[in-house]
Parts: C-alpha cells; sequence; structure tokens
C-alpha cells in the first residue's frame, strides 16, 4: 500500500436499526482524506458466512436445486451459512457441510474472504473449496428453504454457472473462483 | 421449476429505516411452504449496480487500485456502480466505464445478474465483459475512493485473483466469471 492510499475515518457511530443478531444499521460520521466529511453514512451490520464448493473422490460436485426469498423460482445453490458467534470460518464451513449434505473432507482449501458490500459491510463471506468429500452421516440441516442435493459432474456445473443459474452472488462467485482454483489454465 | 418447489409468500411489510437513496430496511412477515410465518424477516433495499470487466484490444484489463471503506488497506477493483432511476443496467455499466476510465468498449456480453443477499435482497448486481475497449476521453469520475488505473495483463489478473486481491465480493465475482468465459476451458 502506497502512502497516497489514505484510509476513511470514522469519527461517530450511532446505531439507528438493531434487528440482531441478522441485521443492524449504524449511521456513521466519516472524515475522507481531503478533511471532507460525510455526516450519514450507513453502515449494515449482517453475520459473516461460509460458503463451500465440495468436490467427492468421484469429482461430482455437491449442489443443491433451491428456493430462495430474494429470486425467483429455483437456483442452483453450494452449501453455506452463517459464522456462529465465536466460530472459526473454517470450522463453520466443516459444520455446515456436514450438517447440509452429511458429508465431510479432508482437504480444504481457503479461496478467500471478501466484504460483501464496499461500502456498507454487510459482513465478510468466507469461501472454501472442499476435495475428497464423502458421505458419512445423515442431513441434519434446519434451514428454512427446500432444497435438493444434487452432484453434478465438473462440465454441467460450469455449464450453468455460465448459463447463470447460480443466481445468488455469493454461489455464483464461489463456483468460478473454484473452478478457476481446480482448473488451474495456463493463460494463452 | 418443479411443483414442489413453492415460493415463499410476503403477508405484510413495514418500513422501519428510511436513509434512501442508499439504503432502507422493512421488516416483512413471510409465510413458507408449510404455513409457519416469520413476523420479522428484514429487507434491505440499497440501489442495484454493474461491474464492468473491460478489456483492451491488446488483452488487457482495465483495473483499479483503490481504497473502499469496508476493507483495510486497498484492493484491486473494477469499474463499477449504482445505476441510476430508470437508467438501463448495460447503459449504466457504459456510463460508468466512459466515467471511470475514458474508454469505451464496442463489445458487450452479460456475465449475469445476481441476488447481493439471498435473504434480505440488497439490490441485484449486474455483470458486463466489454472487449475491444480503446480510449475515447478524459476520466470524468465523481467517486469518492482514491483510485489509481491500472492496465494488467491476463495473466497477472489471473495470479492477483487467485492471491485474493479483489478484496470485494462483487470485484472477485466479476473478475472470476469474466476469467471463466474468456478461457472458455474444455473441463478435462
Amino acid at each position: 500500500m502506497t502512502a497516497k492510499f489514505i484510509p476513511w475515518k470514522t469519527l461517530d457511530r450511532r446505531t439507528v436499526l438493531d434487528a440482531q443478531p441478522y441485521l443492524s444499521v449504524e449511521m456513521r460520521t466519516i472524515e475522507l482524506p481531503d478533511g471532507r466529511t460525510i455526516p450519514n453514512w450507513a453502515w449494515v451490520a449482517t453475520p459473516d458466512y461460509i460458503n463451500v464448493v465440495a468436490v467427492t473422490a468421484g469429482g461430482e460436485f455437491i449442489c443443491f436445486r433451491q428456493t430462495k426469498y430474494a429470486i425467483e423460482g429455483t437456483s442452483l445453490a453450494v452449501v453455506g451459512g452463517y459464522i456462529e458467534p465465536g466460530e472459526d470460518p473454517l470450522a463453520a464451513a466443516q459444520r455446515e457441510l456436514r450438517e447440509e449434505t452429511g458429508y465431510r473432507a479432508e482437504r480444504w482449501t481457503s479461496l478467500g474472504s471478501y466484504a460483501v458490500d464496499g461500502n456498507r459491510g454487510a459482513g465478510v463471506a468466507h469461501f472454501f473449496l472442499a476435495q475428497g468429500a464423502e458421505k458419512v452421516t445423515e442431513i441434519d440441516a434446519d434451514d428454512l428453504e427446500e432444497q435438493e442435493l444434487l452432484l453434478l459432474p465438473h462440465a454441467e456445473v460450469k455449464t450453468a454457472l455460465m448459463k447463470h443459474e447460480f443466481k445468488v452472488l455469493a454461489w455464483a462467485a464461489i463456483v468460478s473462483l473454484a473452478l478457476e482454483s481446480l482448473e488451474g489454465n495456463p493463460v494463452t
């Protein structure tokens, strides 16, 4: 980071909406590097979450077809969920894989951690690739959504991604990052 | 969509925070397919936005190094911005490319539209790949962030993505989707 990039300062913050544990909103007063202040910068606090692209020893991707309140119809999806208070992101990822699918995996790779909204926060998304997944127990999920577990071959996941069938931003992001990581393409 | 996937019903909505144009929050009453109701489902309304991965005729990717309030230090970034009221997503993408970089591009491809938060909304992200970009005018941006324009070769963008140097979810998502789309890798 070069010296010219000066971080914004937070001068003040007040909670204007408290709907914990899922959402709270602060109005913050921000000072820009040039001295200007912004008196009402909305900051959204929502729980950090994890998503997992899990691939079986046979190379199949563990996906779901499911509904989600913010989208129309159904979407392809991957394992995901909120991190519990004090929980490590990787532990949350392993827990969600087990609860939602009954699988566990030995090889775990971080695909990165990302601010969901660069301006307003809205939590951090932690992404993991889990390889060598095998079924070890029954599904024990408490999700509100109806969902159907699917084991999809690599080529089918790729085609679905390019046809925009993963309709939630985090799902499209992690599937795309996982494919880039797995394919390790040389650049032509 | 098979018949078993029944959409959730919205029974009631009331605005609990109005900080337009950037944020408002509703508390909604939701009915699940099994008849249960959820009385306080937070719904976040933020503006829809666009991001653009623009590639020059010479194959360089138009990126930025910049600060962003929700992240520490700097991040690699791509063109992006809120869609203005009534504006078409593609028109917004073309406007933001011109304003932020002074480039225009002839070939535009959708990389999909995604719900930013599958539960709470938080707007829709519309992603575009712009190819054959050429500089036609000066930069005319009104962004609050300090940013430095970079023209990066494909291999460098790919390496940076895999090293998690695009730190905002939408930026990592669109760069990854653009690489997948451009590389068009056969699945091995």
